[in-house]
C-alpha cells in the first residue's frame, strides 16, 4: 500500500475477527519494530510475540486497558529495561513510541489492525510472559484483523485543526 | 512509496543540500504529526515550521546535537505542555515519539530526509519560537535533502538480531 494511505487508514482496533495474522505478516510487525530509530541506537527493546488463546486471555488481565488482547489473534509485548532515573525513562518512552507507532504502520499497511495498552500488573505480566528482573512490560499491541470493517483511509479524523497545531515562523 | 519501502528508507539525516522542500511537501510532513495517535486522543503537540534561514541558525543553538538544524531546509519545532507529574511526561514522551516517527515516514515516503534532536536552552528556544509559558521545546526536526546520497531502502541495518529481539511465546 501507498505509505500516505497506511499512516491514514491506521485507527486504534480493539476487536478482532477469528482470523489468525499469517507468520509472514506477524513477522514483518515485529521487523517494522526491530528497526526502529532509538537514541544512540540503544534499541531498548524486547519483543514477545503471543498468539497461544490461553496466554493472551492471561495477558489481558494485567491492565484493565487490555482486555481486548484477550480476542485478538496475536499479541506483541513490548518489554524493556527498567529505566535508572527520570532523563532514562523520558529517552525510553520516546523510543517505545517511535517502536509502536512503526508497528501499527507496517501492520496497517497490510490491512492488519492493532491496538495498544499499558500494563500495571508487572507480576502477571511476567508469570505469563517469563522476562528477566531489571525489565518490565511497558505495553502490549494487540494484532488482528479489525471485527468492524477493514482498514482504508480516514477522511474525518477526530484531531485538532490544522491550522491551530500548525505554526509558521513563530507560535 | 510503499510503505514498507518508506519505512527501510528511512534514515537519521543531518547534512542537506541547498533545495528547499516544497509547501506541499512541508505539509504533508506535519499533517502525519497532526494525524498521529495519542493517549486519549489528547493531541499535545504544536508544531512550529521554520524555514528563514537566520531563525534555523539560531534554533540550531538550542542544544550542542541541534546543530543539523541551521543547514536544513527547514524544521518542525515540537512543542508541549510541561508535564505535570512523572507520568504525564512518560505519556508525553510516548506520544511525542508517536508523532515525530509519523512526521519522519512521512518525509520518507517523499524521498525528504529527516533527523530531530532534544532542546535544553528553553530560554532561547522561547525567544526564537515564540511558545507561551507552561510550553516547552520537546524536540527539533530537521527537514530537507540528504547531502550525501537520497534515501532509499537500507538493507543492512545496525540493529540487534532479529533472533535476539524477537520471542516466540515466552522471553
Amino acid at each position: 500500500m501507498e505509505t500516505w494511505d497506511a499512516m491514514r487508514a491506521r485507527r486504534n482496533v480493539r476487536q478482532f475477527t477469528d482470523q489468525p495474522v499469517s507468520d509472514e505478516a506477524l513477522d514483518r510487525i515485529l521487523e517494522a519494530g526491530r528497526r526502529a530509530p532509538s537514541a544512540g541506537n540503544w534499541q531498548p527493546w524486547d519483543l514477545v510475540l503471543v498468539t497461544d488463546r490461553a496466554q493472551l486471555a492471561e495477558l489481558a488481565k494485567v491492565w484493565q486497558g487490555a482486555r481486548h488482547v484477550a480476542g485478538a489473534a496475536a499479541a506483541i509485548a513490548i518489554v524493556a529495561p527498567e529505566p535508572k532515573d527520570d532523563r532514562q525513562s523520558e529517552l525510553l518512552q520516546y523510543d517505545l513510541g517511535q517502536a509502536t507507532y512503526a508497528m501499527t504502520i507496517a501492520a496497517a499497511d497490510l490491512g492488519v489492525g492493532t491496538g495498544h495498552a499499558a500494563a500495571t500488573d508487572q507480576a502477571k505480566a511476567r508469570g505469563v510472559l517469563g522476562f528477566p528482573e531489571g525489565r518490565f512490560l511497558a505495553y502490549l499491541l494487540s494484532v488482528g484483523y479489525p471485527a468492524d470493517k477493514p482498514l482504508a483511509v480516514i477522511h474525518r479524523l477526530n484531531r485538532r485543526p490544522f491550522d491551530e497545531v500548525v505554526h509558521r515562523g513563530r507560535w
